[in-house]
């Protein structure tokens, strides 16, 4: 009787338990990289529009691991040798896959840092592998796709990885756009391997399908959203007003170990060569920046104040899309008006109010990684080959839309 | 063709879709008391047991003024008269029933403050009041209990009310313990109004009984879990260890706001006589007790870096529970190994270590406000005489659990 | 204190609870063609796939008119009028939509009658009409679409009709092909009316591409099931002996008002002409088919036995799918092994054995009904203009397959 | 590649996916007897009140087979052995636990029967492991109990069997009665044994605790529910009915397996010494009563007629409750009235249209089988001592409720 085993489940609202399969992956769990993912949202700000989205990185990550032993076990039913040492490794390897991430990573990785967060979680990994005695080399191999069984880092990074069949299933969950909610079940069910390839048993095209049309629908619903964006956008611009600041001598309330980061922008070469910066990015969190920003709603200058009290009371900025980029002269009478309410004199201030840019959907689907659907006489076809439905020639596009983000005092 | 109404369809994952149903609503909803609750999470540490448990009071607002909606629609189905006027009082009443709580409440009220939350939600409804120049009159009417109607305030504030309704349901959800799962739905269809107080149709008896079984169910899985309550003993113990090390005049890293409340222990009437505590107190949220923690861990002082540490990384003090309390021998016994391993000299310094204290269910029932039955016959009982299952008397009886806290290193 | 409502309520395990609005909606469903209902399965045979099928069109019809009731809602807060009156027509009318559905309906209205559902669903009305002295005049007119506000009758009947919005969320339901489940709820607070038509607001896209990938993968996945089909043509080939038999004065077992079909294959004018028809018909049901099958397995005749026996036990015709026609050299090569294998001298024999035909999917979209998307702007776009990534060419496009059908001891 | 793997999965809407693990359970699905349980509906006629109810015992079979294969995982994974061999044995077992089932069993084993379904499952089980030669002999003793792992019974009939664990689970979510549902899952991941028994770990008290309460509000919400008894009640009159007039010589239709029982009683060693009683038994099924109830709606007989007229479309008897047993000046009032209305002279006739008996819930639990509780200190406690919630002096009574049927139309 066992009762080591008890303590190992897990209850989680998608998957109702989750249990750890491996005394290793337990210990990875407990480790401060690990826990510290229990302090970073998954989707960031996104819950000012969905405000169930308040789940953490740490449930993502458990929520992987979960598939994947899902997955394991599948394959193996279906012949294939994957070894408990394999095993451990491609557990692991999904566990610790975004590791590195900082809070709001796409705000800190522009603005703060010049690293990928890629680049931490490896750097994180091998740290992690030096105190578990090498335990994690294999785990390595397979994260870096060094490891001869390919089909291992497929099921860790690729079109159908365990990542996306959680992310895309838990999102969905938590914000409540029910349309998103994928069969991660069903699609785990209908793998299987052909050439050390990943692939999709036949039975599974309309699986695909749909799976293919529930993450465009929340790329535009829920990952690309206008108020999302909105927010994002203030909170750039907010850390670039502190940073400056900073840099003009000016004191600033922050935890000592995010102030660390506004004065010096380090890059992964800094990340390797000195040791503080590792250590403090390993406290960093969303709280930290939620809690200073809160903090600076008081600073005396005004800029940064107008800019933190609307973004912590939700008074956002409005967004306007469009396909073509947006007109100079457009962007200057706004500017114009921006300067005025907000009596602002330097044009540089102004842009502190203001911002154009793009964004893209392509990470919907890279030509070199597709989804291949395996036929019972043997045959393998790409799924845009598969399928008569799927505009896949769209899907496969970027499609790209210009944005205009300023306060909604302005007229545009 | 309405496009107003559409903003106001909010996207929630326990009832799908949650509609805001007055113009008054929204505004509340997005003033920066109300927009505060998004920063503190409906069970403080409950996610360091059950991970999904990061919902928000934000959310368990909302959800409970959805309710509110149906109980409202069902009373008026069965002819009671509910006009417009307290149908949205009635609704601003729940959807503000908790704007007082301050982040993890049951610590901040007995260590950062000297005020009951209640009485601060009260402070805030007055305050809102004044904002919105005498539209909430009739809401801090039926809140405080002193309108006609006893059954509104029965709605926002008794055994059956919306809150309970909405908590049970949305902690169950959250945590992933299925089984706590109240049929909220059913319950509501089976209100009805007998001499102005709230009652359940004798159809809705079985349901009644399940949702006590339910609510006794997580108060011992969920509300009173031992890893929880570990967690908010080292909680309480940092921040006394950190208002100590203050008062000594040591400096702490902590957002001015924090820092404010660590200098002093406002009452209730402080609250009334001195604006800038309740300004302060407006800023407070969860974000900053962890971010001042983490800044912690590398403080000078051993004692408060040590239990920082542990806090932040999970590693939580070992919990005993007995029927009766501790004998002192025992907890001496545990002080002395804390004292040689800590190296404290000091036996005042011990007592951050250890704490022994009592939890109660008492939260259960209250003899003057019972859960009555409606009979086709038009009489009443309570549900204690009308149910032949339940233990109520046990059900009613305050269960007294004596608790021991202290670091894992240590043998009891 | 109204009680009579609350008998009113029914569960339901897709939507929880469904209200019966109206007092006659409620006579309606008492009556004994509605009741009939209860003993006519949704999706006849396919239950031999997926077990859970077993949901009646009573149900669905319930179903259908709960969505009816959130639409009628929805459409009045959006500020379009519907009457009190309009509301029981169009509520009427949706729960009596199928009401001339037979057991098995595709069988049967090939084998046992030369009458389309729909006609017997007009006459029906037209008869509990005269039983309601007049009560259905405008839900009649809504249902044949010669009332005046025609969106009324899109309601009813349309490409967003409740009809579809109920039976595939409820087929997704029933079967556990979770897949197929549609966001029936987001799609109806979509609606909105644009010159007396329905439209979707543009919000909405992404939730009606959702729902055009569940219907076809429902199509392919549960409607156009091989082994459904392969037990559909056992069906009809079984009726067809059985009528054979009768008309050569064997003697056959079944109950009076099936046996009333054997002899005669009414059409839509001897329904109107005949009284006796029309009551038989009323009579009918799955349990009668399926009681008369299995007392068939003991006939003497080889031919309807063997079939009766492998049909009531499951041991069902191997289906092949091909793109074009299948062979005549093929075909007559299955039917020499047939006839040999059975034992077969008459080819007419052999024809019970073996079928082939063709399936396509063009229930899917009519040129003339399409689905309309509503821009901020006012504008109007069809959901193949509006969306860029739905290859609505191929949706609209029939899809043919030609399928043979024949015992799985015969190799092909 | 397996691809034979993939067919033996099967959709179910309770669990998503059944796998059936062993050949030979594919095989005993495929037989004749088993399928014929797709034709008996697992709650006979409780879809007169909650018309989800359609699911039938095929679909419980599996689901309890499913959650076998959970039970058996668990208690492996905790130590305990359960060799190949026994797994296929204690999976058949569960498989055809109800095997046995006729149509409407309440009804048929006191009406066309003197047999109980329990001993006609054993007789179907020796007869299909005669044809399995030999296949089934563990089966059948860990079904009798004569197994010496005293456990694997246990898991097949006990308080926790999977059984109940599936039924509780399936009736609830069929019927939409959401209440009911009960935390199957985690139930059997509490599993243990000790000393040759199943016990629940201590950790799980709370979750017997509501599996207790669940199932008591299954008994009078669902299994006990008045119109269900009413139902019920006039099946049993409709069949005594038809007997008679078959003893009278009066012509009826009816399937010639019906007939065949409506002119014996067969009692189990009948059915031992006379294999045609076997095997119209296996013939039988919920179809051929609903189909033959039908024609006799227009059979001479006025009492038949009437009976079934009002059966088949839901006109229902009325149904009282009482503690205490009706008065004969009561009963004799209501008697003189049908006489009246219906122009009854025999007063024999009479006794079709009222009925008085009771009922009682003494299936909750017997002395002998408790359900015990494990603690952490390898102590045993039955869950009455354990738990000091649940009033099981009340459960444990055999609470009795003495009822009155008769038509509506008559005043009581």
């Amino acid at each position: 009787m066992s009762t080591g085993n008890k303590k190992k489940i897990i209850n989680d609202p998608v998957y109702g338990f989750i249990k750890v399969p491996f005394d290793i992956i337990y210990d990875l769990m407990e480790h401060p990289f690990f826990q510290r993912l229990r302090r970073i949202r998954q989707l960031g700000l996104t819950h000012f529009v969905y405000p169930g989205a308040m789940h953490t990185r740490f449930q993502h990550a458990m929520g992987a691991m979960h598939l994947m032993s899902s997955a394991v076990a599948i394959l193996q039913s279906k012949g294939h040798e994957i070894t408990k040492e394999e095993s451990i490794a491609v557990h692991a390897a999904i566990l610790l896959h975004d590791i590195g991430h900082g809070p709001f990573s796409h705000v800190l990785e522009n603005t703060l840092l010049e690293v990928d967060h890629e680049d931490i979680s490896k750097l994180m990994m091998q740290e992690l592998n030096r105190e578990f005695n090498g335990q994690l080399d294999m785990t390595l191999s397979i994260f870096n796709n060094t490891y001869h069984k390919k089909f291992l880092h497929q099921l860790v990074s690729s079109q159908l990885d365990m990542d996306r069949l959680d992310y895309l299933k838990r999102d969905s969950f938590f914000t409540g756009v029910s349309e998103g909610v994928i069969g991660s079940d069903r699609i785990i069910k209908m793998l299987n391997i052909h050439n050390d390839s990943l692939v999709i048993e036949s039975k599974g095209i309309y699986s695909i399908e749909k799976f293919l049309v529930a993450r465009r629908l929340m790329y535009w619903q829920v990952y690309l959203h206008k108020t999302a964006l909105a927010a994002e956008q203030m909170l750039i611009n907010i850390l670039k007003r502190a940073r400056q600041l900073v840099s003009e001598g000016e004191e600033l309330f922050a935890p000592p170990h995010l102030l660390f980061f506004m004065k010096q922008k380090p890059t992964i070469d800094d990340f390797h060569n000195q040791p503080e910066i590792f250590k403090n990015f390993a406290l960093l969190d969303d709280d930290d920046i939620m809690s200073s920003i809160k903090s600076w709603t008081l600073h005396p200058d005004a800029i940064l104040s107008n800019l933190a009290n609307d973004f912590i009371n939700r008074k956002l900025f409005r967004v306007s899309f469009s396909n073509s980029a947006f007109k100079n002269s457009h962007i200057n009478e706004i500017k114009k008006q921006i300067a005025e309410q907000m009596k602002l004199d330097d044009m540089a201030d102004v842009n502190y109010f203001i911002i154009t840019d793009h964004i893209s959907n392509n990470a919907y689907s890279k030509s070199d990684d597709q989804i291949n659907i395996l036929f019972s006489d043997g045959s393998i076809k790409d799924i845009a080959a598969a399928s008569d439905m799927l505009n896949l020639s769209v899907l496969g596009k970027t499609v790209k839309k210009h944005y205009l983000c300023h306060p909604k005092s302005v007229h545009s």
